[in-house]
């Protein structure tokens, strides 16, 4: 509880000044201000984050975390449990989505098994953290007591926090658990106070009938748990899941850290949602990278004040859609490291006086 | 006129059995079936395009056609025309957005003046195809003749077929030319049949006043001209511009030779929906890159039949939008070369009989 507190509270605003010294550059460069849209907005914020008007992204990093999900009993996935741990084989032999695409974004996949209910695996590349086998069915009972939650969220804390000691300067977050988009929805729907079946979506995908039931089950883990909205490490201890508090670790971790960290799609948005409403400051280091299938993760985003950028229709997870937004991030970056102010290259402004004033202001 | 001919004559409809070949392997991923949406379509039309399962993406290449527009007599854009030669200057230099931008994603840069108002510019980067110095303005005249709009075109071809014999497999379309949203609004309105109001947006940066002078100057255009909507060649030479003709060329000529083209902005999406016009064949060797603030783009786009992935608010033309899109077409390909297969990772399938048993059928 000592590390989740301190790091909590030593999150800060990032340096707003050195973001609007990018601004002030950016506006000198040979193209119409702003028509660079959210790449210059994502300039901006890693000018902030890291109080450099000319950042630089360091070595990059996709954080998997792995958990199981005691409601998987209910029948809420399409998919078998016992694919979790053969996800995480696939993992350590490469042969996943993240493999691919992390390779291809040139980051270096980290994986650590925070909360897999099966026979752990030895393996050098497998970081081996478990909190506890599984979580337990939270349509039942609270899925982890608040000291599992804080212990998984602690771990994602000490990772990322060795991550970035290694030189890591940018961080998606990813995670592998069967059955994770209802935790997921139903800490969205306590926290939003919105209707379950607005929210929910077919996860890996549930036929109609799956998803009715999805939604009876969620409805009924609010029911049973009760979780206070207000009260955020509540509604993960109780409807979360291991793997998701890592995540909110990790989150809380780099923002105290002036890290920015790219969120994947429903399940790091929700572990987004309560590292934010554990210190709002969060928010500052976060980026949103794809919009998913899932209906809730929308609603999330918006929750949280973050806009998606890739429109993929993308519901895979593992931190695939994140690290295709590394690409992106890095092309802001070199805009304005790169490219000629007007009188460099020569290149007369607008015609408009009244604007031309404006800028030279 | 032959070989404008010859060229949309030719064009065929992809291999959709390589296509198909390709959707069986995809099936058999460690993924939930088609849970990298847009990623698992974009692979797909790789795939039928090559007539190959396992498409290889070649050398990439942005082609920046560069015209001028006399229209912009009429006061329709915030910058000076001389900017137009100032920002070709500027990229021969490396120092625009697009140089950036293209470097990022291992792309060369192609830059021909196909009708350039200003003075000449001699410079070995420099492909001098001028057909004439900037169009005429619309708004009292048509912009081309049917034969310089023809001449225009065949540059495009030409331009495209020298880069895929020299081994370019990728290709995106980029422009210059200072006031050429008026002309590409005015092909939607007078293709689309929509209200000039609905399409116009403020380019690179009109106030509003500015806006409503420029649907003023289209709606006059359009009255003016009265091109035929359903003859393509007319609505181009009466209402296009020389670069917007050049890209419907290279769309024509990259068609012909099974060779992908993302478009970029607004006035790409203007060229391929005259090219689409021509041979909508065209269509199926077309992805979508960003939706930029132009409100005629989404549009466009959709009396296409594609779909943009990138959500950036751009608004800067070049083709900047669209080699950021190069990043993905590669991961989609990386996904079908590298991701390990169910059985190859001894992975389970999912728990639902009738789903698994419609898989293997």
């Amino acid at each position: 509880m000592e590390l989740l507190k301190k790091t909590v509270a030593s999150i800060e605003d990032p340096d707003w000044r050195a973001g609007e010294k990018a601004q002030q550059r950016l506006n000198l460069l040979t193209k119409p201000q702003g028509s660079l849209g959210k790449l210059e907005d994502m300039l901006l914020s890693l000018a902030a984050i890291q109080g450099n008007p000319l950042p630089v992204l360091g070595d990059k990093a996709v954080m998997v975390m792995v958990g199981d999900h005691g409601v998987v009993a209910e029948g809420v996935s399409a998919f078998p449990q016992e694919v979790t741990r053969q996800m995480v084989l696939n993992f350590l032999q490469q042969g996943a989505a993240i493999n691919v695409l992390a390779h291809h974004a040139g980051a270096r996949v980290i994986i650590s098994d925070v909360g897999m209910a099966a026979e752990p695996i030895q393996h050098p590349d497998l970081i081996q953290r478990r909190v506890r086998s599984g979580t337990r069915n939270m349509a039942r009972e609270a899925a982890m007591t608040e000291a599992e939650a804080i212990a998984a969220i602690e771990v994602g804390i000490e990772l990322v926090n060795q991550e970035i000691d290694r030189g890591t300067g940018l961080i998606a977050t990813g995670e592998m658990g069967i059955g994770n988009t209802t935790p997921s929805t139903a800490i969205l729907a306590c926290i939003s106070g919105k209707k379950v079946e607005d929210l929910t979506g077919r996860g890996t995908g549930l036929d109609d009938a799956g998803l009715i039931h999805k939604q009876k089950i969620i409805r009924q883990s609010l029911q049973i748990n009760r979780p206070d909205p207000d009260h955020p490490l509540e509604v993960l201890h109780k409807l979360g899941g291991l793997e998701i508090a890592a995540i909110t670790g990790i989150i809380l971790g780099a923002a105290a850290r002036r890290t920015p960290v790219v969120l994947d799609g429903l399940i790091s948005a929700a572990a987004a949602l309560i590292a934010c409403r554990m210190n709002p400051k969060c928010r500052h280091y976060l980026f949103a990278s794809h919009l998913s299938q899932e209906p809730g993760h929308r609603i999330m985003l918006e929750e949280i004040g973050l806009e998606p950028v890739l429109y993929l229709d993308m519901r895979l997870g593992e931190g695939t859609g994140a690290v295709l937004v590394f690409h992106l991030l890095e092309a802001a970056v070199k805009i304005i490291h790169q490219m000629a102010s007007f009188e460099e290259a020569g290149v007369s402004q607008r015609t408009d006086a009244y604007y031309t004033k404006e800028c030279s202001d």
